[in-house]
């Protein structure tokens, strides 16, 4: 390539020497002395400066430069002089690739919000903000990958269509090819799937899990990292209907291992993220400093971006009990004082309330919350052999080698469990939930066949780039969100 | 962990430490003076050998040692008397995880057909041949991510679920939530999608070009790694309706160095798997020889598979104009004896068997081929300014920046081109071939607003895996094929 993207080009030394810029135009100054115009190319946060004398470009190339149009720049690469950069390019000579039509190009050069932005999600990635955190998210994606390759993990592509609803996860999307109208039809009046693409009703999956445990009890340590989906019909900041999942199942480990390698994974990957995107990660901190400056002190966050990144990779994550949370989360203030608005009493579903209790107000650090009841758990996951009992001597119901990761913030960031490997117990679990287990025959057969011990755990990805890049919609940590009533792009 | 994997046990210096193997029986062998069983836990294709002395181990243990059973056997390594290996296990301890039943087992160490296997393909993994492939698969889909980091490239995720067939490219799965049977309807009896999860009718993605190029267009260089679908009755050895695309997108990108970066990545990533894949490449290419035993020798390869891979890596890749291409072919012996299925001529579609001539027998190199003929290709390549001529000043149809690179054995593994960046041009081919601007109003945004030159290419990365093993047939190198009538597991 005859060109250096930006990012090279502003860690290059000046000596004068002729360089090419290829890139769009965020801002065009014109002074006495000087057309001054700052260049984008994504490959970094920041612009590099063209400069050009007075008169040198014609009116007409002038008019051309406007926020958003696209140019190819050579000129001499030079020490700047203005503050804020160490090089700037002195213009010998401009080619205006594409125009963008100051009354018609939406991304001018002032605010916009970040609901405005979603209507556009096809340009906002040529915002500040969104180039930001994409590069992020390709910075984190990556780390998953090195991640699980230097830990001898191999990546197992688990299938998008599948036709088992084992998980019982939740509402899905139908796959199919048949007529919409009039779909061929069985005796009873049923639609006929067996005419429909793959012979069978199938859907769009919901988790990787089942498929990764064929591939753990064959290969040792395997991770899954692709699209995911639920129809669910939840328009909140926290959902999408499609979604990136982080999925490893590892042949040998028990619920320890797999708490010692979620927390080592998690703060891996975040350290990498520090290392690697140390520019877009100060950009994003000033943006939520500036955008807390309107919010009342005591929603406030005590902590800036990079501090809270740092705390999670700095800490020992506490590893604690379901049942002795539910002690804590009993003795609290907010319990007593009646703040919780869910009552906390061993077996529920412990809500946002009280994650975020246990993590920012208890704690102060990542929580690792373990051997939850085996009632609001998956039917995959190994139950415990002993009821769970609390301090005080008292007995409550089975539990399971489930454990969950809470992050500040955030909540669960990572589920996951050690799995259920003997069989009659599994085959148990599932009648009891009324799943039947012929219509997963190929995963029981991995505990007919050399079961072992085996666990691991899921990470919704995009949670997790939610967290690095302090967003507060999930909407916007990917680059084209599908939610319900809308896919657009 | 207490235990190492297999693959590091192995190399590991043996001075009679206490190691703790895990993993499944491969073989067991009895003699006079020891047992021996061979272990694999799926980390190598290389067993490590335990050895018990007779008498050592129960009746009861012995007989649940078969084959697919698991085990952890605690033990001494030491230096291996026998060859083949360096260290074995002198078991002091074994435990049982899991049996598996001789009689209802269905891997007993014996050959099975990769036909079978595909009905097993839940327990595949587990042979030797599977393991491979899919520890190559993982190694290039590693290398394919570490490139494009290494290469300033941003990963993005474009959507799995999307409302626009732009592309036309083939019969496409819908994605749906409506009632099957009783569908909502409009006044004027067709399906109200309006009432659908998305409000829309949206089906699954055959590639996220378009989307691709809206984040080249901001961050300057991208790429997608991701599944796409197509609904194609198509039941060949190399169709799969679910398979995973490699597209990188390039600003200010154009013909040639689209061309200098598809032979340099796909060089690069091969290279990769040569390099950190020498056990399984020379299990896979000593399986190649034992299947080529038994055809004819006219259909017998020239090449072993590393040599193949080697040949790819080490030549420069032929760099040819379609028109020239097809002089080639209609002065071909093949041409002239009437030996090619389907006739050549200016315009044509080129065959399967035009491109293999081209490769294997005309150049003996990897080919890209370039300005194909306008008719034949998409709406979004950039348009030549001239028409074709060949080498005696004929002049033929329009042409566009298209390539397309041509491998020994499997034709093409790479499509791409340059874009057409300038909107009325795009606007009127679009028009000419019946797709309405209108459907992609925010593609063409691209070209309204900082319009540049730009390029592409995509991948099928199930291709790239089917040339690194030397496969015969896509079905066995993804780990769950989705075709038609089938969706298992």
């Amino acid at each position: 390539m005859s060109y250096l993207p930006i990012k090279q080009l502003l860690q290059t030394a000046p000596a004068s020497q002729t360089v090419t810029v290829k890139g769009w135009v965020r801002t065009k100054r014109e002074s006495k002395n000087a057309v001054f115009i700052a260049i984008n190319d994504g490959s970094t946060i920041h612009n590099i400066q063209a400069v050009a004398e007075p008169g040198q470009l014609s009116e007409e190339t002038l008019k051309l430069i406007t926020t958003g149009s696209c140019l190819a720049v050579e000129g001499n690469l030079i020490e700047s002089l203005g503050s804020g950069q160490a090089v700037e390019v002195k213009v010998v000579n401009v080619t205006v690739y594409g125009t963008a039509d100051p009354e018609k190009y939406p991304l001018q050069p002032k605010k916009h919000s970040l609901e405005f932005l979603r209507e556009i999600a096809h340009l906002r990635p040529r915002t500040n903000t969104f180039s930001a955190i994409l590069r992020i998210r390709h910075a984190l994606a990556f780390a998953v990958h090195k991640y699980f390759n230097d830990n001898g993990f191999y990546y197992l592509n688990t299938p998008i269509v599948t036709a088992s609803d084992a998980e019982g996860a939740g509402e899905m999307f139908r796959v199919t090819t048949l007529d919409p109208i009039n779909p061929p039809r069985t005796e009873d009046g049923k639609v006929d799937y067996s005419q429909d693409f793959f012979g069978r009703e199938t859907n769009l999956t919901v988790s990787g899990q089942l498929e990764g445990e064929l591939g753990a009890m064959a290969l040792g340590k395997i991770y899954t990292f692709g699209p995911t989906f639920r129809a669910e019909n939840s328009n909140t900041t926290r959902h999408l209907a499609e979604f990136w999942m982080i999925e490893p199942e590892m042949a040998f480990f028990e619920l320890e291992d797999n708490m010692n390698l979620a927390e080592d994974f998690v703060k891996t990957v975040i350290r990498y993220a520090l290392d690697h995107c140390a520019d877009d990660l100060a950009f994003l901190e000033n943006r939520l400093k500036e955008e807390e400056k309107n919010k009342k002190k005591e929603e406030q966050s005590d902590m800036t971006l990079i501090e809270k990144l740092r705390f999670v990779v700095d800490n020992d994550f506490v590893r604690l009990k379901y049942t002795d949370a539910i002690d804590i989360l009993l003795n609290s203030k907010p319990a007593k004082k009646g703040q919780f608005q869910y009552e906390v009493a061993w077996g529920i579903d412990l809500q946002s309330e009280h994650e975020r209790y246990l993590v920012e107000k208890h704690f102060k650090k990542p929580v690792i919350l373990t051997n939850y009841p085996r009632a609001i758990k998956a039917f995959y996951m190994k139950q415990d052999e002993e009821p769970a009992t609390n301090a005080r001597g008292e007995v409550f119901g089975p539990t399971v080698r489930a454990m969950d990761v809470l992050f500040p913030g955030i909540g669960e960031i990572i589920g996951g469990s050690q799995r259920e490997e003997n069989l009659d117990k599994l085959v148990t679990r599932m009648e009891e939930v009324g799943i039947e287990p012929e219509a997963i025959w190929w995963y029981l057969d991995t505990r007919r066949f050399g079961t072992a011990p085996h666990a691991g755990f899921g990470l919704g990805f995009e949670r997790l780039v939610l967290f690095v890049t302090g967003m507060g919609n999930i909407r916007d940590v990917i680059p084209f969100p599908r939610t319900p009533k809308s896919a657009e792009f």
